[in-house]
C-alpha cells in the first residue's frame, strides 16, 4: 500500500483492497467509530488503541484495512463529508430559487437546534485540525470542500438559467461565499451555543445572492 | 488558584499573581511560546514539556504561573485574540464607510498572501479545537469573538450614524455575518492555499451590508 505521507496533494486515496461483504462491514465500522471519536475528541486526541477498543477490533485488523493512522484519517474525512452531504442532499440538490436556498439553510438551523448547537461542522473541524498536517490530507480537504461547493454552484447556475439570477451573477464566487458563510456561521454557532450566528451569516450570503436576482 | 475545569462559563480568568518585571517577562515568554507551538501543532499536540523546552523554562516555572495546562491554554486564547486584533487595529477601529470595510479586508488578504495562505486564523483554530473541551474555555472563546465583533459593530453603527447605512441596518447581525465570513473565508483560504475564498466571502458580506446604504 502506498504510504499516505508521500501521496501527492489531492491525489487519489490508495485503492481499497478487494473486500468480502464481512470485510467491508468491518472496515465501515472502523471508519464510523473513528469518525465519531475524532468528532468528539479531535484527531490528535484519538489513538489507534481508542478506535480498536471502541470498534471491538484488533490493532492488526485496523492496520490490515488502513496501513497507518493517516490513512484511517483520510477515510474519516471522506466519510464525514458524505455523512454531511447525505443529511442535506434532498434540499442541496434542488437549489433553484432564493426560497430553496432559504429552506436548505433553515433545515441546517434545525439540525443545529437538535444538537444544542454543539459539535460544529464535522468537515470544518477536520479541516481546521489537519490543513497543515500533510499535503495529502490537505488535498483530501480541498476535494471535500469542492464536493460540497459543487451542488451549491450547480444550484446557482440553475437559478441563472431559469432567470432567477442575472447573467452577471458569478456563480463560482457566490458558491464559495455561501460555503464560507456556512463554515464561519457554524463555528460561531458552536462557540456561542446559539443558531443566531449561522442564521445571520447565511441570511447575509443569501441576501447578497439576491442582489443578483433579475 | 481556582482549578480551571470548574470555573464558570465565560467566568473571569483567575487573577494573575502580582509579578515582578522579570516575572512578567517570563510569563509572557511562556505564553508566546505556547501560542506559537499550539498554532503550529494544535493544543492537543503541544505538551507542557514541549513548551518548557521551547521557552527555556522549568516545568515548575510554568506551573508557578499557570497552575495547569488548561490555564495556560486560556492565556493563549487571550494572547492570540490580542495579537490578531493588534494586526488590524488601525483599520478595524476606523470603519466608517464601505471603502473602509474594503480596505480592512484587503489588508487581511495581504497578510494571507505574505503567509502563503497557511495557518488560517489563530483564534478560529483554537475555537474549533477547544469549543467542546470545557465550559470555561468555551466562555473564553465567546469573549474572544465578542471582543473581535465589537469594533466591527461599532464601525457599522458609526456608518448608520453618519448616514452611510439606513436606520433599517441591523448592525448586530451584520457584524456577526461579517465575522462569520472572515472565519469561513480564512478556513477555506487555508485549505485551498488561495486568498480567493476569503475575498469571495468578505466581498459578499460587504456587498450585503451595501444593500443597506442610504
Amino acid at each position: 500500500m502506498t504510504p499516505v505521507d508521500t501521496a501527492p496533494a489531492g491525489g487519489a486515496p490508495p485503492a481499497a483492497p478487494r473486500l468480502t461483504a464481512a470485510g467491508r462491514r468491518t472496515r465501515d465500522r472502523i471508519v464510523r467509530t473513528a469518525a465519531d471519536l475524532m468528532f468528539r475528541k479531535g484527531v490528535a486526541g484519538t489513538s489507534i488503541p481508542d478506535v480498536q477498543q471502541a470498534a471491538s477490533v484488533s490493532a492488526s485488523q485496523i492496520y490490515h484495512y488502513f496501513g497507518d493512522k493517516s490513512e484511517l484519517v483520510r477515510a474519516v474525512i471522506r466519510h464525514q463529508l458524505e455523512r454531511t452531504l447525505d443529511g442535506q442532499r434532498p434540499l442541496l440538490e434542488r437549489l433553484d430559487s432564493i426560497e430553496a436556498l432559504r429552506a436548505w439553510c433553515a433545515a441546517a438551523v434545525e439540525v443545529q437546534e437538535q444538537r444544542g448547537c454543539t459539535g460544529g461542522c464535522a468537515v470544518g473541524s477536520l479541516a481546521s485540525e489537519l490543513a497543515e498536517s500533510c499535503e495529502a490530507m490537505r488535498g483530501d480537504l480541498v476535494a471535500a470542500f469542492d464536493r460540497w461547493e459543487a451542488p451549491i454552484r450547480d444550484g446557482l447556475r440553475r437559478m441563472r438559467q431559469n432567470g432567477t439570477l442575472t447573467a452577471e451573477a458569478d456563480v463560482d464566487r457566490l458558491a464559495t461565499a455561501m460555503l464560507a458563510a456556512i463554515q464561519g456561521g457554524l463555528l460561531l454557532t458552536q462557540v456561542r451555543r446559539s443558531t443566531e450566528p449561522f442564521r445571520a451569516a447565511t441570511d447575509a450570503a443569501i441576501g447578497y445572492i439576491e442582489t443578483f436576482t433579475a
